[in-house]
């Protein structure tokens, strides 16, 4: 959810960047917001554990694309063709999203498939997301994302396109679109599907201010919809899904596609438009130039 | 409100029954949500007793078609040309609805108008469920529902439509949307006028998981705008009235206008599309066996 | 914020102006609300102060149009004016916008340019009322209201179009939107303005019966954002603006143009109905009448 960077603010980049630094060496949360840029280890294994029980009808999507689970095309791509084979598998009802990385749900848009690349990639990776979105905001199963760890940015919008929220109640994590605090402002979908679920004025205020909100406070804002253990998480996403599953699935497909496709038809009849904004942004000379100055930064800090 | 009724869940349609049972068994209260089959009486008595204080210029509204104010075909006439006469009687400026059956509002749409029916005569019941709507969601007095007993399904959008709502503080009684656990799904003016009382996040969680609150629930998300003992309502609801009639009625008029019109106009523009979408949906084969099949349960329970 | 008055009920007028002469008999707030028939002084000293500090980027707009801050089309003249030049100066970032008369903020707009004026002349003030709310509502700047006193009508329009309203915790203030108290209704974009900070259904209440509310009940339903005492209100906002301006200007300013876009287009398209509604409402007999005999009535009773 990388859409217009300016990032030309050093101060703040460099606030980012020793708050990473500072985590680590505390053995805190560290989750690198936004923009991720991600130690590529070219492996072929599978970023999604996917265990679909079949007496159930449920699925669990395990996210597992260390260190962060960063959006990266590759990512992406899994996360749709996994998406489309449960959607058109009738035996599954439902689909629990979660991660196997420790203290972070997902941290965001890979930053190296937004630097140095040629056009068509630049296209390429927009359209895996704004495909990611879309697949998600619509499914005909009934979502829930099992958040037990950190979601800013492009893991809140994965969130929010859920049907239902749990995350873990531990301070230390946080979700929200923390965008323009880097320059950075979010696709108009993030802030349609926003919207939907906290309403105009909490949306605005996050979106303009950056807002990472701490569980409880996401809790009051309605952001997401229930607070548990952190060892119970998946655990009370499991229940849920039970209380959903117990209403037929006809007459919930319809509610929920009456109740989105308002706000998915807004977003497709303006889906090549945002393309373009996207493209003629990143492709910017002076947002390149932004970018590699950002990971070199990251670079010479890991060291 | 029953469009698109699917019910095919077995399980669920016994769980009801078994639950109307064992409320009647018990003494408690005993509402046949969503869909009601009511014993006729055919008698020609009124469904409707309307109090008009000429002093004060308002009219009480009783729902009296027990035992649990079924909105029948001859019920919804009877209330429009009611509704009519009072709007266009210059000295009636607010409208106090409420019950005379104990322990329900109303009960919802009733299932003999929409089984073993002419495709005219469907076409007539969901003419005038949509006509009740656009009467009292439109109208030019101040409505406030007195809402002494529960209001599932039909009974809630009546309630919904109306300026303000007092309901009796008794955890028994409920309100909301249980469609979808019949496997029914609920026209869209009923999403669009819901939304419009207690927000997007709230309507999709309410009509998608057809659930159903207790008036301190209710109160809680805004469905509701007070609870008082139950003795209380039809006095609360008078007072309350005198307070919206001190402001000037043209001011008031426009006003509910400008906020309401939006509503309004989106739905006139899909009224016929609605209508076909009930007549195709409730004149199908599968829906029609189904529906002969939960009378007949209902039968035996009833013994 | 004068649409379409009707102001026949004169047990009202009454009321308020018993209100307004007990008030000043007790040295208590007293803000004529809506309507503000303000005694000439014909001088050409400037309705505004304002500061602009180079260092940190934030103007504080003073607004000193005694006694109560009417909007006359003096005052909004002035007032777009240097709107403007903040705007166009790309040092200035941000904007408090504040009060120096004692116990308000702004009473709302002036009847006497209402009142026995020809049709360019209401033409004028009424295109002026416009450009006030476009101006703020569309702002480049950060725009914060430091609400020091009472707020009602035309002045909670003004507050609503900022980005962020704190308010003085002083139970004798308020703010909302009390016109159809009087017999008048707010222009449309004053509903769309609101319904997106505080909801459709918290709008529907307020402009319907004419609602004022004080500031705690204001900080319920997000009419403010937040209350400080009344000594803190000007240096809380300029901290809470440092906070605001920590974001990157472009990133903010695209977010906020995403937020309010919407808004903005749809009260543009209908501008120009909006002011023939107007024209021919003031302009009517019956409007001029009842205008002339509160004007009497107000001579009468500071007599």
């Amino acid at each position: 959810m990388a859409l217009r960077a300016t990032l030309k603010n050093k101060s703040i980049l460099s606030g980012l960047l020793s708050r990473l630094s500072s985590c680590s060496s505390h053995g805190r949360v560290c989750v690198s917001p936004v923009l991720v840029a991600q130690r590529r280890n070219n492996s072929t294994s599978p970023k999604l554990k996917v265990d679909f029980n079949q007496s159930t009808g449920v699925a669990v999507m395990h996210m597992q694309n260390p260190p962060v689970n960063s959006l990266s095309l590759g990512f992406l791509t899994e996360f749709c063709i996994a998406m489309e084979k449960l959607e058109m598998d009738k035996s599954c009802r439902g689909l629990i999203l979660t991660s196997s990385q420790p203290k972070v749900f997902s941290a965001g848009l890979d930053i190296m498939d937004m630097y140095g690349k040629k056009l068509e990639q630049y296209e390429e990776f927009w359209r895996a997301v704004q495909e990611m979105w879309l697949k998600l905001y619509s499914s005909n199963m009934v979502t829930i994302a099992a958040i037990n760890g950190s979601s800013p940015a492009g893991g809140c919008l994965m969130s929010l396109s859920c049907d239902y929220r749990i995350m873990a109640d531990n301070p230390r994590y946080s979700i929200g679109f923390n965008e323009t605090q880097f320059g950075i402002v979010v696709p108009v979908w993030c802030k349609e599907a926003m919207t939907t679920i906290v309403g105009h004025r909490n949306t605005e205020l996050t979106l303009e201010l950056g807002l990472l909100y701490n569980p409880s406070d996401a809790l009051k804002i309605g952001l997401v919809d229930q607070l548990v253990p952190e060892d119970q998480v998946l655990a009370t996403a499991t229940k849920t899904m039970t209380k959903w599953l117990a209403i037929p699935d006809h007459a919930r497909r319809i509610t929920k596609s009456m109740m989105r496709k308002p706000t998915i038809d807004k977003i497709m009849s303006i889906r090549e438009a945002d393309m373009q904004q996207y493209i003629s942004f990143i492709s910017k000379d002076s947002t390149q130039k932004m970018l590699g100055t950002y990971l070199e930064m990251l670079k010479k800090k890991r060291g």
